[in-house]
């Protein structure tokens, strides 16, 4: 299974009147680079069955422009398991129950990602994989049976996401 | 320290005819790809201070096409420890030698540059990156005393590179 690892686009940060952190919405900036991204991504030919997405709002609008950038557009879904806090092993439980998918893309945050990347390699979670925002990883991965032995394919930044999209 | 971690492009096939390994050429395909890596990173902004390479034919031409490929061009050394059968540590030490240094290129082979590439996030060699010829990592690390805790800063596949080249 081929696991893309997305961190949301920029949002707007955060202040004193944002009582609720999950409530952030995608800046313009950032919905523009990650319209980017995504064309990055279908430009590499990514074939994505479904996008599995955090429940806060400046993810779940990454998720939204990733899918509308691809062809075809996968399905979302929202799992707590993406929070910032989510928990590791019920997001493999998941993954594990998934095996027909052949491509799945998870949208959250840092440094979930990073530390989830590094836990489906049987990396540890104190290696570091920097995600800015709108970074993306991918990693095969044929048994979510531990110790997780998953391939980091690539790992993109946005810089390099947004000349590729724009090619 | 930024340490780019390349591996050679693609080389002509071994054969019955070809005794000697380490003689193997770069095909005019592998060049080719080369060259748009190299224009890549200098796109990217790579700012590199010295090229070290494997002693091998196809690592030693991968490294001057990256060398004609950035401004200013940065000159090669050929390090013994990034050959096939290399060794970590002498490597480390060097490393941690020149420190004086902002930006190195290593060019070698796998699986070494995935397992050094492993090495240096602290990791472990099980840990699986994937390099393809002409592939490169990047990878940030300031302290080279043990336990080693670089972070990987991005890992691109050579499609990724040539689309990046050629923009």
């Amino acid at each position: 299974m081929l696991i893309y690892l997305v961190r949301h686009a920029i949002a707007a940060a955060r202040s004193p009147g944002i009582l609720n952190d999950g409530a952030r919405e995608l800046t313009p900036e950032g919905i523009k680079k990650m319209r980017r991204h995504a064309a990055a991504l279908a430009m590499l030919g990514a074939q994505i069955d479904e996008i599995w997405t955090s429940p806060l709002v400046r993810a779940r609008q990454t998720a939204e422009i990733l899918a509308a950038g691809l062809e075809p557009s996968p399905p979302l879904k929202t799992l707590t398991s993406l929070e910032p806090s989510g928990d590791f092993e019920s997001l493999r439980l998941r993954l594990s129950q998934s095996r027909h998918l052949t491509a799945v893309a998870l949208v959250g945050h840092e440094p979930f990602m990073g530390e989830f990347t590094g836990y489906l390699l049987g990396a540890g979670r104190g290696v570091a994989f920097r995600y800015k925002k709108g970074g993306i990883g991918l990693v095969e991965i044929d048994d979510f049976a531990p110790p997780l032995r998953g391939e980091l394919c690539w790992l993109m930044a946005p810089k390099q996401l947004g000349l590729i999209g724009k090619a």
